[in-house]
């Protein structure tokens, strides 16, 4: 079975490019700067299902990608999860906090609704992950 | 610096062993089982502020971990999250998790009163996490 992305991810996000393996989503939420990497493999839920390999290479692009964005946005902290208690395709949260963001020190999800981009915003998002070593845009 | 366990983890959770690289710390909530790992080095607060080698090392035992609890509980799912923003000392969450349990599918943190383990609770724990590979009971 071909890859293809959740529904859900594909309601809530915005493809902003791709690694190797992970395609990049962009929560439609410019609360934080909040995205997922999925890995483009059918049917794998949880990071343990990966092979040995894919396992690998999904974190090298979470260290890569974590540290692109921490440097793009000045964050206080990263946070890095893989929950997908209701979306069942495998995707790892990167969401960049900030100590004066509406939900600190909590977690983000389901707390506050959703602010779409602008299209503005949106474009501005895509220009801060310009130059992330491996990050081909789309 | 030498490593410490941040106060916070050694109020809320058990020691219950070690992999080469991270602490396992059993949060001590009966209501899942909820392990964190982590990483016996000072001063690190997000997964990318680890070395490359410990980056991978970390993630090669959060796999191995991640196998052993899912076969140990029969969970659902598998949760894996490096929040900290509260603890800033890296911890990743490994939570198994059931479509049962009193905040599913929701995330567990601050949503429920922890239970703490009884003696026969916190024995039955140490005994399901023997034997998987390179985890060194203590």
């Amino acid at each position: 079975m071909p890859f293809e992305l959740h529904p859900n991810l594909a309601q809530d996000g915005i493809g902003l490019g791709h690694f190797p393996l992970c395609r990049v989503v962009l929560i439609n939420d410019a609360t934080y700067p909040w995205f997922v990497l999925v890995p483009e493999r059918a049917q794998i839920s949880d990071t343990i299902d990966l092979t040995a390999d894919d396992h690998a290479t999904l974190w090298q692009e979470s260290r890569v990608f974590g540290h692109g964005i921490m440097k793009a946005f000045g964050g206080d902290k990263l946070n890095v999860a893989s929950l997908g208690n209701i979306t069942p395709q495998l995707h790892i949260h990167h969401i960049v906090r900030f100590t004066t963001d509406p939900t600190w020190p909590g977690p983000v999800w389901g707390k506050h609704p959703m602010q779409p981009y602008t299209d503005a915003g949106l474009e501005e998002m895509r220009s801060k992950l310009q130059g992330i070593e491996g990050l081909c845009p789309s």
